[in-house]
This record gives C-alpha cells, sequence and structure tokens, in this order.
C-alpha cells in the first residue's frame, strides 16, 4: 500500500481496497489488505490457486474507471501456465498479473481459502471452510558445511520466511522420509502442514517433491450403535468426494448399548474384543470409502468422529462399565484431539483424529454434533432438536441458553420389539393410512411409491414382498389406529365390536389388529397386537417426557419449531408422530427433519477448524438435565403413555384432527392402559 | 506471612525467613517463602516427603531464640505416622508441625525437590535434581448426576486446585486405566505428571489408587557403536539404581559407522534391519537393567539418550546415508522430545523420550552431551576436551566461545587394524615400559596388577593369559619405542644395529619389534610392524589435527588443560598421549580423564530438566568447524603424522622427556616416514 496518486485496486467481492505502486503483484495486494486470496505455490506462477478475473469499465459504485492496461501484459511464467494448463477466459494469475492502473479484481470462489461449502439444504447454516492442513510449496535452503545444520531446520525455516509458519514440529516419519524427497525436488518441496489446534503445534503431515498437484483428505465419521458412516472430503476445496457407510461389527455383541455394556460386564475383555471389532469396522470402512473415491488411504489427514458415549468409550479402548449405572460418569467429556495410530486406524499414522465433546453420561459426541449442525444456541425462535435413535438426545434451546438431556426410547422406534417390526429395508411398511369407514389400512413398502390398494401393486410388490413394518411404520399405524378409533388413548386395542372391524382379534388376554394376510399366497401375516402398542407408547412418552422436562427447565410450555434428527427423524411424518404424541404440539410446517445432522456436524468439524472451540465452548454452556433423578420426568412419562397424552392439551394437533374419545376398558381381564408402571427403563 | 510480632520462621540451609501466624503449617510457610520442601501427599501426613529438623537454642546469626514448645505438639496424624513408619530423632512432619514460635527449620537433603545429586568426581559440576516426573496425591470429586463432567475433568480439576497444575493432559493408555483406579482409591489417588516441556504440555503418565508409596524411573541411555550403555535413575531421589551395558547389535552389519553406512547403501532395507538391531538391543539392555533393579519396567517415564549423528539416524528409523558423503546433513540437529512407543521401546508405551542436540553431521549428541558434562562454555580457562573414538569429538572453548569438529581417527585407538590389536579385555596388553639399556620391555596385562617381569606374573598370567595389545597398550608401546629409539620421529622403526635391539627384525620390507614370544610355552607371538606405527600414526594425527585446527580457528597456540573424555580416555597415560603428540603440549597434570562423560551429559538430562534447554541453548552457539574443508587441517596432519610433531615445539613435554633424534631412513627401500600421503579418510 502506498501513496493515494498510486493506482487503487478494489476487490469483489470483500469489497476490500488500497492504493499500491505500479509494478505491484495482485497476489501481494490481495496479502497485504487480508483478502483471501490463495496460494500453494508462494507466489511462483505454478499452482494457479491464486486466479483472478479484472473487470473492466466504469464502477459507479467503487468510484472507478478501470481501463485496458490496469493490469501488466501476461509475463513468460503467467504465459508458459496457461499454454501448458489452460486459464479460463478472463483470468489471470494474481502472482503474475501486476497494477498499472487502477482496478477492480474479483477473486472467484474457488480461489479462496476460506470458501463456502455448499449445504444440500437450504436451511442449514454455511459452511466455510477453514481446513486443519494446508498445502505449501516451499524452497529450502541447501545444507552447508560451513554453517551445518539439519535438513528439517532449513525445510523449517522456508516454512517460517516464505509462509510465516512458525515452531513447526514433524513427525518421526516425516524425518524418516525427507532426505530423498527434499534432494529428489532439488531443495523444493510442498508439505502438507497441519496448522495446529489448541493442544498442538503446527506439524508437517506430508511432503513431496517438487510442487505436489494433488490435495490432502478427511474424513468426517458418524459411529452410530448400529451403522458407521463417513464422507470423505477434499480439504483443500470442502467438497465430499464420497460417502459410505459399514454395519458396526459389534452388532455381534448385542443390538443395542446396553447389551454391549452387558456384554463386557459378563466377559472379561469384552471391551477389549468390541474396541477391536469397532476398529476393524473403521478401518474397512475407510479402505471402502478411499476405493470408492481413488484415493490414497495415507493422504487422509484428518478425520473428526462422532458417537454416543458408549461409542466413544468403546471405540478409545474404554470400558463402558460405568456407563452402565447411575452417576453415569464418562471418562472424559471435552473433545480428544489424537494420532490416527492411537486408534489403530488405517489412515496416515500421524493423521491427526479429534473427537467432539460429550455433553454428558448420555448424552454423546453425536449430539454435540447435532448441536453444532442445528445451532440452537444460535436460534432466535425457541428450538426443540431431537435426534431420534434408541437412545433419543434432545436439546431445546434458543440465543438465550440450551438445554440437553437424553431419554431411553428403546429399540422400538427402529422396528425392533415389535411383534412383525423390522429394519428400515426394501419389503418393510413405511406408509399406512387407515380407512375411516371400513377401517382397512393401504400402506406402501419401502422400495415402491405405490400404495397397496394400487391395482399394481400386487404385480410389483406381492405378497412375498411385504416383509414386516419398519420404524417409521409402526408410528403411522398406531397414530392412524388411534384416529380411526381402533385403539382408545390409553393404549388398548378394542374389540370387534368395539371398532366395527373384525380386523381387531382376540389375541391372548388382548386384542389385535390385521394389517395384511399374506399367507394364503405364500406371504406373511402382518398384525399389531396390544403388547406392540405397548412397546411404542414407552418409546414415545420417553422421547415427549425428555422433552417436556427440558420445557418446564425453560420454563415454557410449547415451542416454535421441532427438528428432527438422524435418519429415521427423516421419515417420521410430522402429523402422525403429533398424534402419537411423541413430540409436543406445534405447527406441522414447523417441524422439519435435519437428516442425519450427526453426521453434518462433524463434517464441519472437519472443514471448519473454528467451529471446534465454536463447539467445545457451546458443550460447555449447555445445560445438562439428567432424566434419572427428575422427579417430573416420571410424571410427564405416564402422562405422555396416553395417546398422545392424559393430560397436555396439543391444541394444534386438535385444530387438524379430532381424535375418537372412545375407552375400550370395559373394567374387565384385559389389562389397564398406563403403560407406566411396566415401564422398564432402558439406556440404549 | 504476617505481621511482624508474628514468630519467626527461619529456613536453613536457603536462609529464606518470614513471619507466620500462630499455627501456620510449616509446609505452608515454606511454600509460602519459595523454600525447596518436597510434598507428595499435599500436607495429609501420609508421605513424609516434607521431614524437617527444627533447631532449639539461640542463633545469633539469624537473631532468633528457639526455645521449646516453638513447634506445636505430636498431633494424631503425626503420632500415628511415626509410630507405623518411624521417623529419625528430631525429625517432624513439616505438614502437621505448626508455627508457635521463632523457630529456627532445617530442611534435610531427602526433603529437598531439587537436592543435589552426587557424582563421583570431585571436580565435576553439580547435578541439581530437577526431575521431569513428579508424584502428586489428590482428592478427586465424585461425579454428580446434575452436574455431570468426566472423571478426567474431576482429575484435572483437583490437580489445578491441590497442585496448581495447569492443563494436565493424559495420553490414551491413562483413559483406559482410570476410572477403576479412582473407585478403587475411593477417589483418592497418586499421579505421577510428566512437567512437560518446550513442546508439550504436562501429562499424566501414570494413576495408583490412593497414596503410592513407590516411585518412578528413568533411563539415560548412551548408545554407541560398540555397546549400548544405561543408568536407571530414581526420579525423585537422583540415584541410580542401576547401569548395565550391551553390546550394539548392529555390529553384525559393520564394526565401524562407514561400514553399517555402507551396508544400507548396499542393501536394500539395510538401515531399517540395523534400526530394528538396535531397538533389539535397546529393549534387551532395558529388561536386562530392569531386572537388576528389580523394578516394574512400565514405571520407567523418561529415557534421554545421546549418540553420534549416524547412530541418532539409525536409532531412529532414519537411512544415515546422507551422513555417508558430503556435505554431511543431518536429518535434523534439534533436540528431539518423543515417546518411547515411537521407537518401539519397551518401557512405560508414553514415557517421554528425550534425545540431545546434534552439533553437526558427525559431530553427535554424544558431543553434546559430553559438553553438558564438561561445560567448557563454563570454564574459565581455555579447556580441550576430546571424546576419543573411532570418530573423535573435539570441543575447544572457555566462556567467550566453544568451538567443536571431529576427526576421523579411525578404530586403530581401539585396538583394530593393529596387527597384534585386540579389544580392550583380560588378556589385552594396557601398560608398556621399555628399559632405556636392554630396550626390552615390560608390561601389565588387563586382569592383572603385575608387571610382566614380576617373578609372579607367569604363575598369575602365564603366556596363554596374554593376548595381545589393546588401545591404551598401543599408544604406551609406540610412545615408549619413540622415547627409547626403537621408533624414529618420522615413524620408521629401526634395524637391530640403529636400535642396538634385536627385538628389532626385518619383516618384509620393513622392521618390527617383538614385544613378546610366548609360542614355545603354547602364546602368542607378540610384535609391533612398521605398518602397525602407521595406523596410530594416522589416527593420532588426525585427532591432533582436528583439535590443532580448532586452536587456529580460536586464535591459539595452546591450551590450558586437556580433558579426555570416552571409557578408553580414562586408560591412557597422559605422558605416553603427549609422547605420541595424539594431543596439544600441556602440564601432565592439566590432562585428565572424564570418564564417560557423554553418559553423564546423559544422566545430566535425564535429572535435571532445565538442562536440556541449557544444552540446547549451548549446542545453537557452538561453532562448527568442518575439517573436511579446511586446508589448514591437511597441514596439521602431515605435521602430526611425525611422533610427536614435525612442525610443533611441545616445550612442555620437552622438560620432561628428551626423546632421541635418530632417523632410521637411509633412503633405501623402507618406506619414507610422511603417513600423511596415504591417508585414508574414515569416518567412523
Amino acid at each position: 500500500m502506498s501513496m493515494r496518486n498510486d493506482p487503487l485496486v478494489v476487490f469483489t467481492p470483500s469489497g476490500k481496497r488500497g492504493h499500491f505502486e505500479v509494478g505491484t503483484p495482485i497476489l501481494t495486494a490481495a496479502r497485504q489488505l487480508g483478502v483471501d486470496l490463495d496460494s500453494v505455490c508462494g507466489g511462483r506462477g505454478i499452482c494457479s490457486k491464486c486466479q483472478i478475473t479484472p473487470s473492466y469499465g466504469e464502477f459507479s459504485k467503487h468510484g472507478v474507471t478501470v481501463r485496458e492496461g490496469a493490469l501488466s501484459e501476461w509475463n513468460k511464467v503467467e504465459q508458459r501456465y496457461k499454454d501448458k494448463r489452460g486459464l479460463i477466459d478472463g483470468r489471470r494469475l494474481g502472482c503474475q498479473a501486476t497494477v498499472q492502473g487502477d482496478v477492480v479484481i474479483d477473486v472467484p470462489p474457488e480461489s479462496q481459502v476460506h470458501k463456502q461449502v455448499v449445504r444440500k439444504r437450504a436451511e442449514a447454516r454455511d459452511i466455510i471452510l477453514d481446513p486443519s492442513t494446508k498445502l505449501y510449496y516451499v524452497e529450502v535452503a541447501e545444507p552447508d558445511m560451513h554453517d551445518p545444520s539439519g535438513d528439517l531446520e532449513r525445510l523449517r525455516d522456508a516454512l517460517r520466511d516464505q509462509w510465516e509458519l512458525e515452531n513447526v514440529a514433524a513427525d518421526l516419519h516425516i524425518l524418516q522420509s525427507m532426505q530423498p524427497i527434499l534432494r529428489k525436488g532439488d531443495w523444493k518441496v510442498t508439505v502438507a502442514v497441519h496448522l495446529g489446534d489448541a493442544e498442538n503445534p503446527p506439524r508437517i503431515m506430508n511432503i513431496w517433491p517438487g510442487y505436489y498437484d494433488g490435495t490432502v483428505y478427511g474424513l468426517a465419521v458418524d459411529l452410530g450403535s448400529t451403522t458407521i458412516a463417513a464422507h470423505l472430503c477434499d480439504l483443500q476445496t470442502g467438497e465430499v468426494l464420497a460417502s459410505s457407510g459399514v454395519m458396526n461389527p459389534q452388532i455381534r455383541f448385542g443390538e443395542d448399548l446396553m447389551s454391549r455394556v452387558s456384554y463386557s460386564m459378563m466377559n472379561a475383555g469384552g471391551a477389549d474384543e468390541m474396541t477391536e471389532a469397532v476398529r476393524e469396522g473403521m478401518r474397512a470402512l475407510f479402505t471402502q470409502i478411499a476405493a470408492e473415491a481413488q484415493i490414497d488411504k495415507a493422504l487422509i489427514v484428518d478425520a473428526v468422529f462422532v458417537c454416543n458415549p458408549v461409542m466413544h468409550h468403546l471405540f478409545l479402548g474404554i470400558d463402558p462399565f460405568e456407563l452402565g449405572q447411575a452417576p453415569f460418569a464418562l471418562t472424559t467429556n471435552n473433545a480428544l484431539r489424537l494420532r490416527a495410530d492411537d486408534l489403530d486406524l488405517n489412515i496416515h499414522p500421524s493423521a491427526r483424529v479429534y473427537l467432539l465433546p460429550c455433553i454428558a453420561g448420555h448424552v454423546g459426541a453425536d449430539a454435540a454434533a447435532v448441536a453444532l449442525s442445528e445451532a440452537p444456541d444460535k436460534s432466535d425462535d425457541l428450538v426443540l432438536v431431537v435426534d431420534v435413535g434408541t437412545n433419543a438426545e434432545i436439546l431445546l434451546g434458543n440465543k438465550e441458553k440450551v438445554l440437553a438431556c437424553s431419554s431411553p426410547t428403546g429399540p422400538a422406534f427402529e422396528g425392533a420389539q415389535i411383534s412383525s417390526g423390522q429394519r428400515a429395508a426394501p419389503g418393510a411398511i413405511e406408509r399406512v393410512e387407515i380407512n375411516p369407514i371400513t377401517k382397512d389400512p393401504r400402506f406402501k413398502v419401502i422400495g415402491s411409491d405405490l400404495w397397496s390398494d394400487d391395482p399394481d401393486f400386487s404385480k410389483e410388490v406381492g405378497p412375498s414382498g411385504i416383509t414386516g413394518i419398519c420404524g417409521s411404520g409402526i408410528i403411522e399405524m398406531v397414530a392412524e389406529m388411534r384416529m380411526n378409533g381402533i385403539v382408545d388413548a390409553p393404549g388398548l386395542i378394542g374389540s370387534p365390536e368395539q371398532t366395527g372391524t373384525e380386523r381387531c382379534f382376540l389375541d391372548g388376554r388382548t386384542y389385535s389388529y390385521l394389517v395384511f394376510d399374506g399367507k394364503a399366497e405364500g406371504g406373511p401375516r402382518i398384525t399389531v397386537t396390544n403388547r406392540d402398542i405397548r412397546e411404542i407408547q414407552m418409546a414415545k412418552a420417553a422421547l415427549y417426557s425428555g422433552a417436556r422436562l427440558l420445557m418446564d427447565k425453560f420454563g415454557v410450555d410449547k415451542v416454535d419449531r421441532v427438528v428432527l434428527a438422524g435418519a429415521f427423524g427423516a421419515h417420521i411424518s410430522s402429523k402422525h408422530a403429533m398424534v402419537l404424541g411423541m413430540i409436543p404440539d406445534a405447527p406441522l410446517d414447523k417441524v422439519t427433519s435435519a437428516g442425519n445432522a450427526a453426521g453434518t456436524g462433524a463434517r464441519i468439524a472437519l472443514l471448519n477448524t473454528a467451529a471446534r472451540a465454536e463447539i467445545e465452548a457451546t458443550v460447555g454452556a449447555i445445560h445438562k438435565i439428567e432424566t434419572a433423578i427428575e422427579p417430573r420426568f416420571q410424571e410427564h412419562f405416564v402422562n405422555a403413555s396416553a395417546i398422545p397424552n392424559s393430560v397436555e392439551p396439543f391444541p394444534i394437533l386438535n385444530s387438524i384432527v379430532s381424535l375418537p374419545d372412545a375407552t375400550f376398558n370395559t373394567g374387565g381381564g384385559a389389562e389397564d392402559g398406563s403403560g407406566g408402571g411396566r415401564r422398564r427403563r432402558r439406556r440404549a
């Protein structure tokens, strides 16, 4: 920057501006103004990361007229780059083109380090790329016998002098491979530098001879009890290159978390077995995702993990014993910064591993990731975020404060412990409507868009193509049964007389409802038993009472909006969920799905390192509520066992649907309707 | 500290003093005054590390009269400790005894954290204990469901609140083992905390339930090309518990360093083989030394390594290729801070490993350790420190500046490449005297104190007990031959006629000298050939010319004193070394041996962590001289090939011994005397 009569350079979109001497490279001007213009080669015309577009003409907004010749002619370096590699018309290399007159320079997104990463959901917060690891091209001084020093020290000097990177460390494997690479590159090398974090100095992760025209990668991993899912991202562009998942091999030790905790209690070395199993699954996943993206696993230098507390401990090799009993003490709730080889992962051996903080003993790093993705702490209105799984993790808050708890819904929402239940897979009933007159159901199964009463349904799906009811199907089913007077508010299925349909039949001491009978054609007989209703009642009561407890603590009776997170949440019909009384009363259009918000949170933490400190602070500020010791929880649970609720009014719901008032309990042999008494507390 | 009319407490030996309220525990007073009084249990009367001795009577020096009752009566805690564990008469527990009146308190050395560690050599610098790792007893808050936090976080809070240790990290293995230990100790635990260093935060290394009445250990390792030697030290007392050594298993790849570098050049994977070999040797040594001291290897939490640059690289798994050729570029010259498991060591997996910095491409961390031990940079007079090995590492300096170089002496000083040479082992001739009249030698062999002309010698040793000549023996031998006119200044052995002894005999084209003929009695025939003389000439010329070059660079013609370091240096006769012209002219009593100074330097760096930063700064300030590119080196070498020297005067030597002036070169067939022409440069 210089005298006022030097040419004016205006950068867009930042609007930053300054006067620069004739001959100043655009990259230099950008750096002096703090304009976000990328460069890997440090201005040597090699990397082309600093491409810019000069604009010509009159710019009244900026008070500038840009004439032809505002930038220098193409020099040899720039021309050679264009001839060899090509440049988009109008683009120049910012490090070669110099200021000759007033000029407006546009920095296209690709040339910004902190570019915005596109997210699919329009309402979602932006991800601004702020990667842990960047590439730097440096020219290193050769060794000098008169002033002996190590190759590493001269490389560090180069990083300091050419890139202002101070105190860069190097792991042993870099020392082991560095000397031949420096010589092969004739003392010009590209290094990938992890820029450090709260606990670690900047660190050389990789080194290549000469200019390295590639990139480095990161993984965002959502380690669930059932599946392990990962996104592989390019750390220079933020792009997701591949997404993949595997079953969590720990399933063989128990379907739900509590049974895995039990396995470790019952079997010496059981926790270690499960640790090895999940790491094995992780390695398989990483091999698969790297193959899919056709990249070298050793170029994966950063990985972010989110998971619930039990998975967190088992992944780290910590016995989850304490998480299976009050007071549910975590070994550590802080975020963890480790190395890949600490966890036997098959990526870059000293890849940095970041585990998000846990919120509490059963509100894990996955809930923290949901908080990062859905940002209740930045919300103007009061938002309830529910991550629906075998253990529901619930956040309630706004800019003022955020509360969190978990609630043991159990696996019913995943189709488990339901007589005709199954996982969400082709053949599973996922949508249901019951005809209010005939009380006959029609349904859709996963894998087909047709309703079961469509003439083409039996051709396309057929009886053998119907296998059971998945989680979202059972919710719709029970809600439809309630809406159509087949099940009453306390949760009893009525007799044929009471309900007006022969689909209700005595099944032991209670009635069941026949959904589909494919026996004659070799298909299954699918029913909803009163026991199934009880399971759903307990699951939804747990979920609702957790949410309601947070509302108590917040001092409110209603929420402005509800976000359903988790893969399952994406398939729930908000109307049916509300009929069931799973979630608090709210306008239907204010009940939205966030998809795999935990996975998204992991991706945010991967791509935007500043977000790590942010979520650590957020988690520190969250008020943790332990449902197990809150007397009101039990009361809410009993109330919420009714469908939708024996106490809460649900006025918005009532304005949309009117629920029959019938009560099928005749005081006889059938069970009474309060599911609360038999409730088995299940932490999973 | 309080009002002036409160009792006065004076601590000795520090002399620190202050007024304290009646009832103040002595430990509290000591802490407030910054008196070095140890405590592990934090004042709970458990550890007894804070023992002090009150003195009674009049202390005019301190202006205090101490009366009976100046300290409180024995309380229950103190009495119980004494009854159970015993206390030396007069001792009190500083944490229990409280101030009641003016008192003089002596802190015995055992109660000081920074106690002085005894060294064997009187002239050596003190080692003040300043260990990397200390023990702390803490009481940890129990988990609380109302305010959930991780066990680690509460342990960290306890360390902060009870010990002012901030930001203590924990490795994964601590997380993995912590929960049951906390519960077993009923939330009282002892932790070993590595206090951190320039690159690392403080870190929990071990954790024990309750009060841990043990200690933790450190290793000081001198990794030589031939042997690996280690001292095992108690980090709480500084005491050496065991010292042990093993052969470096790399010897099978080559006796000297250069042949190992060649091995790695000639064999793919050769460097890796040697890395594995040396680490295997290290593990064997650690197993051995731990067994000797009867301690658990997992309690070794700190290890310091010194070695030459080639060993440094091979130990780290770096191919030493570049060290085998100019410009002898090290991968890194800085000190390294690693973890034991980075190097596959079988001690505590995250034991901290510290490698001293290297000075230059062939002046290694071992020379840095010698500099730490012998401290030329703190010397008032000008000291030459020579670490004699197959590669001599030479330091010259005083408070003003220090210069360093290495010189390739080759293995002759270790008895290699000498016709009757051998390693220093029982049976090797180590001392020699030649009778000036008869020209017959008498000698001593390792393993006996008798001279060979002692009547009991043949009984005690016998012909079969004489096996060869070791390094110090060959130095005395050649010097004695020179003093007695058997070899001339240029290095030729004379004929019987020239020397007056039939022990000289024609042996090919030159003469040899018969030392001992045991053939008749089944023993060896030991001779010194003219080729042996040449080998010694080259070795000593290399050593001298390195030292002389440093003197040139320093601008001096003489040094005030000479320190011979290395195990070999301990056995060299200073007179004979000077006759040979190995070392510069100096008063004989100013030529001393420092023993294994490199090993001592390692021990200092282990026990006094502040010394690490100190030696890093010292090494940074040392002026490195590369002999290979100094023209004067070659000139000095040629001059130093003569015995003692063809140019330098050696006035002090000449005042002690007069060397014959004979010249045996008759211009005939025997070689001329300048060894310089045939010199093979050898880096080892």
